[in-house]
């Protein structure tokens, strides 16, 4: 994490019921500039960002070019002219060049590497070996390390140089045996109020919690969650030190997984960048995907309507209904899948509690189901002119719909929840399920159930 | 933020290719148990969850009871015989037990607070006069502080003593005049690295990032996310100090949001705990009210149904493809809500910015519309026995079916991605715009315009 504190947010911001406002308040106050283009940056045209970036002074550019997503910082570096990029890569620690190779893509690697000094290429080349979204990836090499025989007093002076050279925090002090193995971890607070003359080994906590490098980032994040630190240190399958992972890594890792989750849900590709910066061709492409894929499925329902198109022939009126009952079974399946999906996001529901899971949605879609089902027959019973629209027999229709969509929401509700543990059963990500693509599964086969109850209920009346 | 780590999570983890497997895994070190307890305790029925926490040691009963959430740790209180309260509530800092009382409820307020020591119950009532979700309510009292004519040695023994008590962090040390106001701040860090007889003064930064009291969590965890920074000052209308945010508070607070605005897009009423800690009644509750406000606005389908009963007689063959053309604007409209609806909570889109959002949507539209209503005039002109299911006039019927679905998806797009600004300047959360809302205004929609297409195209011909 950075140490500076450099802009003030505040100044005349009385009471800022709408953030929104609020934000534009603070645009009014000149000092604050700086801060004000980091928070638009996204939202500003590309023109204009490349323009208000020249425009900075170099501290105050840079300020602004550290503050950046790796994203922005890429789209940037990718901007400058070859003699420009080696003083905004240096600018970086290696963990963050590692990143924005990684954004910008094999064909890059070269290219920014070069512009490195020999220690730091180093740094980030072993960094690039690790997957972008686990330990090995989000990992910082620069942190405070001690030796378990220095008394607190030169752990502290020790501290005081690396203090001074490029560690990412000195807040947790790692003690290391001479091959690198990860013996303890000193606060810098416990040094602190430490006696002097005692040895790092004795005020060391040798319990510390380690993750190995392959530990996936959603994983990571959890641990953060629970246990309130601010790092934690990466070893490999030797119990070797090879870094740490801060929470703000995390916490930006965390969000942007948390907006590929809601993309699926909403049945979108994942966008790469913020909305307004995927070029339309690019918007346009990611959606078409799966609005083609939740078409084709959709058809089926065509078809299945073929099948019974002598009973609508002979009993227009079942015809009237086939909106409310597909939906009710999409909107209570929507429901179903939304709530598991951010339940296994955030580790509350694991794959061996499908049963748990079953139950509670099997009880809950029969009194939903009931719930709506009921509605649906008060609709019917109380509608004016029931007779002349619905025909002598309106009871029994309303009696098909009730019992449809008692059926449809219950067979809803079952699929939308139980679609997320199959697909991670399958090694898939849970958050396919989408709404809409239970919604599609649920319009097919609820017009089934409809047809089925009707020629049931309707027979020897209607049908 | 704590400080202890006292947990080897690690150990035997050689591969962790599934997250899910190696906490099971993980589960077998003996080692691991506490840490094992606190990642699976939301998971735990509830009375196996008393009986593991009644039959820990003291400390590591500690350990976890601190590692638990609000709601963790509020039912626990709340289960405990009055004499054994104290000792809980005291192992707080008092933002937690103000968390607490609020989680509790007001009844709980004058029981908890007389649990406290005279000082910590002053701090306590003073963070409750805040809400929940802003500044106020989320910082702690506990900070480090300076005065700026101190000298940087008498600064580091300061601070020193300071470790000893309860402060939060004493990473960033804020500097006070004798009013309280806030003049500067200084990182541990710089004041290890600055010559030790320098000023306080000389050495701070005075340009600080200052958070009012009533600044909204979603606005301060968008500054932690841009600005790096692990704490931020909290300050009055007079620029008095008040506390400090640290990331992991705000952290947390948006993990929250975040997942009820993933309720919400689900059209699930928030629900208040995880998943499978929320009774079944309440969550059929939470379920119920959205569920049928949806239905009762898919009535108007039945509704607009009837108005074109007698078309439906004359040509069947139209309510074959109803559920085809509603749920491709549905699914349209859940896609361009999702989007918004995310871009708008990262910050991404602000309310100015809804007349590009329209025009690329309307784009993205007519481009997703033509695609899908070239799939659908394709399944028709290839179905094997089109001319027996679709009668003679087959390509008016494709025809039909393609420029309503163009219209339908449209519509779908422009709907989804503009109801959430409409919500958002109504003062309204744009989640709310949840993708089966706007599912269910484009069902009723898309049928007027289904029937409006075919009574032009078909006029004549088979209407």
């Amino acid at each position: 994490m950075e140490d500076n504190q450099n802009q003030d947010l505040n100044k005349n911001s009385d009471s800022p019921e709408n953030s929104e406002e609020n934000i534009h308040m603070l645009k009014e106050v000149p000092e604050n500039e700086l801060i004000n283009l980091a928070t638009s940056w996204t939202a500003l045209p590309f023109g204009e960002r490349r323009q208000k970036f020249a425009a900075l002074p170099r501290t105050e550019a840079e300020d602004l070019f550290l503050s950046l997503t790796v994203h922005d910082q890429a789209e940037l570096i990718s901007e400058f002219a070859a003699l420009e990029k080696r003083s905004w890569v240096r600018l970086l620690a290696p963990d963050d060049v590692a990143d924005i190779i990684q954004e910008l893509g094999i064909d890059s690697r070269e290219e920014i590497l070069s512009l490195l000094d020999p220690q730091t290429r180093r740094e980030v080349t072993a960094l690039l070996a690790y997957a972008e979204d686990n330990a090995g990836g989000l990992m910082s090499s620069r942190y405070a390390r001690l030796r378990p025989e220095m008394t607190v007093d030169e752990a502290i002076s020790y501290l005081r140089i690396q203090a001074k050279t490029q560690v990412e925090t000195i807040y947790y002090a790692y003690v290391l045996d001479n091959n690198q193995v990860l013996l303890g971890v000193a606060s810098f607070r416990e040094l602190f109020a430490a006696n002097p003359t005692k040895l790092v080994r004795d005020i060391m906590k040798a319990d510390v919690i380690k993750i190995p490098v392959n530990l996936d980032q959603e994983q990571i994040g959890r641990i953060f969650s629970q246990q309130n630190l601010m790092a934690l240190p990466v070893i490999n399958d030797d119990g070797q030190m090879q870094g740490i992972v801060t929470f703000d890594d995390v916490s930006s890792a965390i969000q942007e997984e948390t907006t590929e989750d809601i993309q699926k849900l909403g049945a979108v590709e994942t966008l790469d960048a913020p909305y307004l910066k995927v070029s339309l061709f690019e918007l346009i492409r990611k959606r078409a995907g799966w609005l083609g894929i939740l078409f084709i499925g959709e058809m089926f329902t065509a078809s299945a309507m073929g099948f019974f198109q002598s009973e609508i022939e002979r009993a227009v009126v079942l015809a009237l209904f086939i909106p409310l009952i597909i939906s009710s079974g999409g909107n209570s399946g929507s429901q179903a899948s939304t709530l598991i999906i951010r339940a296994m996001a955030l580790g509350e529901v694991r794959t061996r509690d499908w049963w748990r899971v079953l139950s509670r949605e099997l009880l809950s879609g029969i009194a939903l189901g009931t719930f709506l089902g009921t509605l649906g027959i008060i609709r019917i019973m109380l509608w004016p002119n029931k007779e002349s629209q619905y025909g002598p027999h309106y009871f029994y229709v309303a009696l098909t719909v009730a019992i449809s969509i008692l059926g449809v929401v219950l067979w809803g509700t079952i699929c939308g929840s139980m679609l997320p543990f199959v697909l991670k059963r399958l090694d898939l990500d849970p958050a396919t399920a989408s709404a809409p693509g239970v919604a599609t599964i649920v319009d097919v086969t609820g017009l089934v159930i409809y047809f089925t109850v009707a020629s049931v209920v309707l027979k020897g009346l209607i049908l």
